[in-house]
């Protein structure tokens, strides 16, 4: 059967260098869901011309005609189109707290990442799109991209403490999902392998719960993002 | 049949003063259940002689003489006793994500509720639970009760926008559970009850999401949290 689904992936000036955290959440689910699916590289400045300018931001899936955004709505629309192909939820309770740990770590994690790399993600872009970036990401800060990024290691501890709800989980469940990962866990894992191929490393002791479940997650479906490219 | 569980709650000078966050997480979740349960008002400085100072906290559960401390780990103990009440959790999945959202809460919201009324909550304590209370609290604020609270006006903001996750998640869903109440739910409640049975109030919007599922909750269970006293 020829492969149906498309997802819009953001990429840098390296087009084989995927980064984003919202497409990375896409991508665990559908290999969790077993589908197969081929990535588009779209820059920032890219995003207008795909299906139509449909979308302002990248994810975007096309799967045989529909078109999809938003990687939440991407997963509980993988889950409702697929039910008997393994669940990304596996129930509404999941869904509802899965919203509420989205944006937990979009608006706390986030942050932080942004505080310990955000002239790098800058740097691995395309020109046109380095121009946009720091035009937005200028704006938002209220700052230079310069002076934002402080790095790793002066955000490490700061990471470390907005990762304890997870680290507590971690130290009673194998997956943030309970015990088999769910779209809970691609959420966070998303975060920090933006992280991880734009900066090249987690600041965490490796015995740390988190850490630890990271490395699992790397080792997920094939291996596919300790596969991927990384920047750094 | 008789009744054979016991909550040992939290209480005020006023023995009828219930509003330890803790405890009603548990109150809700036993109501919940559909279990017949009855309290037994504990002061702090009461704990050390409940069921052998077994914990150092309450709530403590009495179940026909299993005993069981510490909110979450009585809600999963219920549901693993009682299967075939309603379900606290419904999904190992949920369970996870529940103990990050009970840990987001702890974390994120409880200080903001400290600055808001951590002198209130003194005052409402009986003549021994005051000296505990205000000796252990401003060695973990480091300053005084009177210096720590700001009040309820000057913490709405932070508090509005701590509760920004669970919001988004209410304009999509009636309840943190999904379609019904979970333990989810009772985990916010009760952060949210312990400010209202103290302080008086819900500083938020009468229309934000979160206000709207709060009174949606406190109708549940024949209004049992409605009911309750109030301090203010």
């Amino acid at each position: 059967m020829p492969v149906t689904i498309t997802l819009y992936d953001l990429c840098g000036t390296d087009r084989s260098l995927r980064f984003s955290p919202h497409c990375w959440r896409v991508q665990m689910a559908l290999a969790h869901k077993g589908l197969d699916y081929e990535t588009v590289p779209t820059a920032f400045t890219e995003i207008a011309a795909i299906e139509d300018g449909r979308s302002k931001t990248v994810p975007v899936l096309n799967d045989n005609g529909v078109i999809v955004s938003e990687s939440f709505d991407i997963a509980v629309y993988l889950d409702d189109t697929y039910p008997d192909l393994p669940a990304l939820f596996g129930h509404d309770g999941v869904v509802a707290a899965a919203r509420l740990i989205l944006n937990w770590a979009n608006a706390t994690i986030h942050p932080i990442l942004g505080r310990m790399m955000i002239k790098d993600i800058h740097d691995v872009l395309a020109p046109a799109d380095q121009a946009y970036f720091r035009q937005s990401r200028e704006k938002r800060f209220g700052k230079t991209l310069e002076e934002a990024q402080t790095g790793l290691d002066a955000n490490a501890e700061a990471l470390s403490d907005a990762l304890m709800p997870a680290r507590v989980t971690l130290g009673h469940h194998d997956w943030l999902g309970g015990g088999g990962p769910l779209f809970t866990d691609y959420i966070l894992f998303g975060s920090l392998i933006w992280l991880v191929t734009v900066a090249g490393r987690l600041p965490l002791p490796e015995d740390d719960a988190v850490a630890v479940w990271f490395e699992r997650c790397l080792d997920l479906h094939d291996g596919l993002a300790r596969k991927t490219k990384r920047a750094a």
